[in-house]
C-alpha cells in the first residue's frame, strides 16, 4: 500500500477539516450567483404582491423596491460583497438587503421559502437561454439560406456512405441544415411554452397560508400561469432536461455540419474555404488552414449532452419534494447553455464567411458515373422499360464509357443507340450533372426550381 | 501472452469466415421485421399513387395491392419465411411479392428508394409508439386521480431530504405525478406534431424525375405533410430521439415514484402495501413482501436513456445523406420503447392495486412537531410579529411540549400564554395535521379543497 | 418568428463580432492554467535533456530553468498576468520566458511540439489526481473500518429488496464498502501504471530529427517509458477515459452508501445520527436533520459519469492524430476530479463522525420473524428435513409465534415439539438475531468472528 | 384528450391485465438462458463440494452431477422446454432436474440461494467474454502488424484537424492502433484478475451455517479466492461495468480507425481499397464502394456505451444488498459483448484485405509543401539559425516553389542560396517525404527503421 495517510487529505485542499469539506461540497454562491437578476426580479415581483393583497405595508413593499433596485446595481457594477459564509444567492441578497432597509427586509420571505424561490430563479434563468437560442438559430438560418440562395444551381455531390450517389446542389444542402435547425426551434419554442408556469407560492413544498395571489406574481414575471401544484413546484427539473435535451439534438446537428466542413476543407475534398477569422494556420505551410473553430463546435455535443446525462443521473430515483441532490442542477444547464450559444453564434460566422469552391464541387459531383441512375429513370420513364433491363442497359453504356475513358453525356447517339435502338437524342435531357438535379422536380427535390421555392419560402418565414 | 489465434476466432463465433461475420453486422431482418406493417402500409399508398399518377397502369397497381395484402396476411400468421440473405424487410416483402405477382413487383420502386422507405417505415412505427404512450400516460394518469379523490384529505408527511418537513395530504402527493405525467403527455404530443411529415418520395436522396404527387402519399398514411427536403428527410432520426428524451424524462418521473414505493413499502415505513399481483414474498417470513415491480420500473430508465445515448452516439458527426450507421436506430427505439409501455402499464396495475395505510401516514405526519411552521406563521400572520420573534417563541413552546412529552396542540391555552401573552385560542385553529394541511388554501397548495379542485380539473381533462 | 436578427447575437454575449467568438471559443488558458506546474516541469526536463545530448548549451539550459523556475514562482504567489490573447498555458509560459531570458527561450521548443507537450502537461495532471484519489480511498476505508472494528457484534438488518431479508451486522455492512473502495484502489494502480508512459518526443506527430533522449525525459517526469509510437502519443487520451471510469463506478459506490445513510437517517428508520458538521437543521423542529452532504455525494455521480459520457462523445470518430475537439478534454476531467476528491473527502468526514444507533438497529433486525431462514436451516441441518418439509414446519412455528403476538425464540421447546416432535433445545441455538449471526460462520459471513477475521486483515494492509 | 382508455392498454399488449404485465417486468428466462452452461458449471461445482463436507451423501452429489450433465445436454441440443412460468434459469434447471432425479435435487440448494448463484454464472459469462476479447484483440492487433510491416515505408500524410502536417508511414500509422489495442488488452486483463473471486457461498447476502468449503468451490470454478464479504459478493456488479468501460474504449478507437477507413475509401481520398466482402457497391456505377462494415463498427460504440450508461443507472443508489433492479444487468452486457466481439471480428477481416493505395498516399503525402517544417528544423539543426529567422527563411523559399510551381525539392541549391547563403546541398537529404521520414529516428518516431523496430517487438509479443 502507498504510504498515504488520512492526514495526506485534510492536509491538501480541504486543509482545515470537516467544516471547509462542507462548505466546499454545500455552498453554491460560487455559481447560482449568475441568476441575481432573476433572483431580484422574482423578489421584486413577490413584495408588489405582498402589498397589493394587503399582507405587508405599502411603505414596506417601497422600502423592498427600493433596496432590491440597490442590491441589483451592486452586482451589477461589481460592488457587491458575496460571500460563501452566505451559502447562495438567496441569502447574499437577502442579507444585503437587510442591511439597507432594516426590519422590511424579513417581511419579504413571507409566503414564500427557498425552495419555490430557487425553482423560479431556475426556470426564468433557463427561459432566457430558450430566447437567446431561439434568435440564435434564426440567425444560423438566415445565413444558411443566404448560402443557399446564392448557390441554388450550384451542383455538388449528393454523399451516401461518403461515396458520390447521385449530384445535388449547395443550396440543397444547405437548406438540409435549415430544416433541421428548425425543427429544434419548434422544440425550443415548445419547451419554453410548457415550462412557462410560475412555482413562485409553492413555498417550501405544501403552499402556503397567507392570502397570496399567486397569479398576480406569474403574471408580472411573465409566466402565463402558476404551477398547479405546489409539491411537482419545488421537485420539477423537467425544464432543465428539456432545455437540454432541445441543445443535444441542436449539438449533434452541429456536429454533422462542422464535421462536413472539416472533410470539405482538406486537401482531398477542397469543397470549401473557411475566413482565415474560423482557421488557422500554419507560418510556414501556405496551403494549410485547419478549421479549429468547426472541430471545436464538432465536440460540443459532448459537454452538451453530457450536462444531459448527468442532471438525469441526479433526478433518477429523487423520492419528493426537494432533495438537496438538485442543486447539482445549475452547472451544467450553465455551462451546456454557454456553450450552445457560443457553438451556434460560431456556426453562424463561419457559415456567413465561407465560400464554396463551385469548380471542385462540380468536378467532383461529375465524376463517377454519377448519372447513370438518371440514365435507367429515363429508360424506364420514357421507354417503359423494365428496371431489371433499364439496369443492363445503363450497366452496358457506363463500360461503353468507361472504355473510351469518357462520360455518359460525352457518347453520341449513335454509341448508345448500339446498345438499345429506341434510345433518343432526348436521353441528353438527364446526363451530365446539370441537367440531372434539373430533373429532380418533385416536392422537396433537389432541382433549383425547388431549392429556390424553398429559399423563397424561408425567407418569408424568417424575415 | 495468452494462447490465442486469430483462428480460435474465425473458430467460434464466425466458423464461416468473412461472409459470416458481414451478413451478422450487415443484415437487419432479425429486428427491422417489427416495421413489417408499416413497410407495407407505405407500399400501398406508393402503388396507389403510382396509379394515380399515370406513373404505372391501374392493373399494375391492383396487382401490388393485393400482393402486398397476402404478403401481411403471411407475416400476421406466421407463415412467412424471412431471409437474412435478403437483408432487410423491405427485400423481404418485394421478394414475396416478386414471387406473387411477377413483373408488376418491380415497378412498385420506381420513384422510391430504400432510403425513404426505411425513413418512412420508421416514422409510422414511432408514431404508433406516441400514440401507445399516449394512451398508457392517460390511463396511469386516471389511476393517480382515483387514489388522489380517495384520499383528498389524508394526512402524511410532506418530505424534503426525506425528513418531514410539513404534513401534505395523499391526494397531494398523487397529484404531483399528475402534472410530471402531463408534461410527458404534452412533449408525446409536440413530438407526433413535429415529426407527422412523409419522407416518401425522397428517394435515394435528391428526390425524383418521376411525376410523384407527394402530398397523396403523405395523406394516405395519415401524415400533416411531406418533408421539404429531400436530403434532410433520408438523413433526419430527430423523431427517434425526440420519442427517447420524452422516454427518458417519463421514465425518470416513474423511477421517483418506483423509488417512493419502495421506501414507503420498508417495514420501516409502511405507508402502502402493495398488492401481491406486483410483488413477491417469502413462505415463511409473512410481513416480507418484496416490491419487485417497483423495483423494475425504477430501474428502466437505465436502458431507456442508454438508449438515447446510443443513438446520440451514432449520429453525432455523420455527414449527410444516409449513412450506414443510422441502420442501429432501430434496435435501441424498440427495446426502449417496449420498456416504457410495460414500465407505464406495471406502475398502472401497481397504482391501481396499491393501499394506503393511513394510520401509519397520519402518525409519521405528526411526529417531530411537523407543525411548528404552522405556529410561527400564525404568529406572523395573525400577531403580526416579526419572524425573528416569531421563531423564538416556536422555538420555546416545542422545548415545552418536548419537555411535556406531548405534541403543540396538546400544550393549554395557558401554557402558550406563559410564552406570549397575546396568543389567543384561535391558534389551535392551525395547530394538528389536519389543521395544518386545511390551512394551506393558496393556489396549488395542499388543502383538501385545493387537492379536490385539481382532482376534478383532471377528471374533466381526462374524461 | 420571433422578432430577432443577427445583430441581437453579436450585439448580446458576442458583442465584438467575428473575432471575439473566435477566442472565446479557441482560448484554453481560461482552463488549462491548472496544468502549469505541470506545463514548467516538462519543460525543464526537457531543457535538461536538450543540455545533456548537446542539442543546446549548457548555459542557455541554465537559463531556461532559471527562467522557468521564476515563472513558475509568479503563477504560485499570483503576480502572473495570463493572456487570454496567448491561448494556452504553453504559450503564456514561453512569452514571458522570453521576456526573462530572451533568444535562449526560442530553444526551449527544439524537438518538441504543443501536441506532445499538451499531452505531457496533462497526463501529468491525471496522474496526480490518480494518486490523490489512491490516498482519499485509503482514507475512507480506514474510517469504515474503525466503524466495523466497533460494531462487529452490532446486529443490524441485511436487506433485500429494503425488505429485512436476514440479521447481518453493522461490522459487516461497513465491510462490504471496504471491498468495493479497494477494487476501485485496484482500478486507480492498474490506470496509473497503463498511462505512465511518456509522450514528450513524440513532437508534432512524427518524433523529430533531432537526437533527442525520450528515456532521459521519461524518467526524469517519472515516467516508466516513452510512448512507443509518435501517432498514438499525440493522439490518445485514454488515460483521461480510463481516470473517469474509474471515477465513475467509485462514484456510484459512493452513491449507494450516501442513499443508505439518507435512508438510515429518516424518522422511520433512525439507524445512524449523522453529526451537525455534515447536516443542516431547523431552528424550530428539533428532530429534523437534513443529510445534505449524503445527498450532495449522492449527485456527484451525475456530472462524473457526465463527464466520461462527454469525453466518449467527443473523441467518438475521431481521425489521428491530432484534432483541435480533444482541447474539450481538460474541463471535464478537471471537474470530475475535483468532485470525486470533495465527495471522498465528505464521505470519509461523515463516516467518522456518524453514530450507529445499536438498539434501533437491534430492533428493526428482530422484527418480521428475521430468523425463520435459520430455524428452517437448522431443521435440514440437524434433523436432515427435506427443505420443502422444514419450510412447512417453519411456517407453521411462525404462524404459532404471530399467533401469540412473540417472537420465535420466545416460543417454549413444548410450543416447538407440538409442531414437529424431533425439535431439540439446541434449536434454540439459532433463533434470536444475536444467534443468528453466530452461526453464520462460512468464509465472509457475517459472524463478529468472521467480521473481526476481515477487520484485521484489512488494518494490515492498510497500515 | 385523445379517445383513449386504460383498457386500451390491457387490451393491446398486455390482453390478459396484471399477472401478464407481472410476468412480462419480472421474468428474466427470455436472457438469462444465455448463462445455462455457467449455471450448471456452477451447480456441479457446489454439489461436489457439499459431498466433499459431509453434507450431502455422496449418492446423492452423483445423481446431482449426473442429472446436471442431462439437463446441459438436452438445453445443448434443444429439446429443453423453457418456462416463462419458472421465471429464471436457475428455477428452470431447478425443475427440470427434480423431474430427472427426484429428492436429492432439493438437496442441491442447501448453502446457497439464487443471489449468490446468479452473481456466480454472470461473473462465469462475464470471464467468458473477457477470455474471448482478448483472443480477439491479439487476432486484430496481429492483422495491423501485417500491413504495418509490409508497408512500414510507404509514405502517407500524417494529418492534423484532417490537414497534412507531415509525411509519416502507413506501417507507423498502423502501428499507432497496435499501441491503442494493447491498452485495450492491458484493461481486458486488469478487469479479468479484478473480477476472479467467487460469489458462490455468500448464499442470501449473510453467509451461511452449513459447513460449506469455499475455496474449493472457487478453485473448482476456476476462481482466484472466494470473495470476501457476502454482502458485497451479492451486491457487486463492479465486473460488469468494468467490462463496459474497457468494452467502450476499445470501441472508440474501433470507431477512430472506421472513421478513417470511411474518409480513405471516398473518391477524394482514395488511399485505400476495401475489399469486396467488407463492402457493397452499385450495380450501375462501377466506382462506388460503400465501406458498409466500416460504418456500422463506427457506430457500435452507441450501444456499447449505451450498455454502459443503462448500467450505472441502474446501479446508482442502490441501497445493499441485492434489489431487483439488478436484473437488468444482463441483456446489456450481452448485447455489449456480441456487438463488441462482431465488431472485432469485422475490424480484423476488414484490416486484412484492405489494400493501401500507395501512389494515392505518396502524393497526398507531397503536396502542400509538407516538408516545410523538415526544411526549417535543418536550418536550426545544421545551421543554428534561430527558430523564427528559420521561419523565415523556410517561408521565402516556400514562395519561391510556389511561384515557380513546384515543390521545395525541385528548387536549385542556387536558388536556396539566393535566399539564404550558407544552405548547403545537405538540405536535400531532409527535402522530399521519403527523406523526411527517413530522418524522424526518435523513439518512437516515424521513420521506416523506427517502425520496424515495433514491428518486430510486437510479433515476438503476439507470437
Amino acid at each position: 500500500m502507498a504510504d498515504s495517510s488520512s492526514n495526506a487529505m485534510w492536509g491538501g485542499r480541504f486543509a482545515d477539516g470537516p467544516d471547509a469539506i462542507m462548505e466546499a461540497i454545500n455552498a453554491s454562491i460560487g455559481f447560482d450567483r449568475r441568476m441575481a437578476a432573476q433572483d431580484i426580479a422574482g423578489s421584486k415581483a413577490h413584495a408588489a404582491m405582498l402589498a397589493s393583497t394587503g399582507i405587508v405595508s405599502d411603505s414596506d413593499a417601497a422600502a423592498m423596491k427600493e433596496g432590491l433596485l440597490t442590491v441589483l446595481s451592486e452586482i451589477e457594477d461589481g460592488s457587491f460583497a458575496f460571500s460563501a459564509a452566505l451559502e447562495d444567492i438567496h441569502m447574499n441578497v437577502e442579507a444585503r438587503l437587510k442591511e439597507l432597509i432594516g426590519a422590511p427586509a424579513g417581511r419579504l420571505h413571507t409566503g414564500r421559502s427557498r425552495n419555490d424561490q430557487v425553482a423560479t430563479d431556475f426556470r426564468l434563468w433557463v427561459r432566457d437561454q430558450l430566447d437567446a437560442a431561439d434568435a440564435a438559430l434564426i440567425a444560423l438560418m438566415r445565413a444558411l439560406v443566404s448560402q443557399a440562395e446564392a448557390g441554388a444551381d450550384w451542383v455538388m455531390p449528393g454523399f451516401t456512405h461518403l461515396q458520390t450517389a447521385q449530384p445535388v446542389t449547395w443550396g440543397h444542402h444547405m437548406m438540409a441544415y435549415v430544416e433541421m435547425l428548425n425543427r429544434d426551434l419548434g422544440r425550443v419554442r415548445d419547451a419554453r411554452a410548457r415550462m412557462n408556469e410560475c412555482p413562485l407560492g409553492a413555498a417550501a413544498l405544501a403552499g402556503t397560508s397567507f392570502p397570496i395571489d399567486r397569479d398576480m406574481t406569474a403574471a408580472e414575471l411573465g409566466f402565463d400561469r402558476p404551477c398547479a401544484n405546489s409539491l411537482d413546484a419545488v421537485s420539477d427539473r423537467d425544464f432543465a432536461l428539456e432545455f437540454l435535451g432541445m441543445a443535444s439534438i441542436c449539438a449533434m446537428h452541429l456536429s454533422r455540419l462542422a464535421e462536413e466542413l472539416v472533410i470539405w476543407s482538406s486537401a482531398q475534398f477542397r469543397f470549401v474555404t473557411l475566413s482565415d477569422r474560423f482557421s488557422t494556420g500554419s507560418s510556414i505551410m501556405p496551403q494549410k488552414k485547419n478549421p479549429d473553430a468547426a472541430e471545436l463546435i464538432r465536440s460540443k455535443i459532448g459537454r452538451i449532452f453530457g450536462a444531459n446525462v448527468a442532471l438525469t443521473l441526479v433526478m433518477k430515483g429523487l423520492p419528493l419534494a426537494y432533495s438537496k441532490d438538485m442543486q447539482e442542477d445549475k452547472e451544467q444547464v450553465f455551462d451546456a447553455a454557454d456553450n450552445l450559444m457560443l457553438a451556434l453564434a460560431a456556426m453562424e460566422g463561419m457559415v456567413r464567411d465561407m465560400s464554396a469552391n463551385r469548380a471542385a464541387l462540380e468536378a467532383a459531383a461529375s465524376a463517377g458515373f454519377s448519372t447513370a441512375t438518371d440514365l435507367a429513370d429515363w429508360l424506364v420513364r420514357v421507354l417503359d422499360m423494365p428496371f431489371r433491363e433499364a439496369h443492363h442497359v445503363t450497366g452496358a453504356l457506363v463500360a461503353m464509357a468507361e472504355g473510351k475513358g469518357c462520360d455518359l453525356p460525352d457518347l453520341s447517339l449513335g454509341d448508345m443507340q448500339s446498345v438499345h435502338g429506341d434510345i433518343s437524342a432526348e436521353v441528353f435531357d438527364v446526363l451530365g450533372v446539370h441537367n440531372s438535379v434539373a430533373s429532380r422536380t418533385s416536392y422537396g427535390g433537389t432541382a433549383p426550381e425547388q431549392v429556390r421555392r424553398q429559399v423563397q419560402r424561408w425567407q418569408e418565414i424568417l424575415g
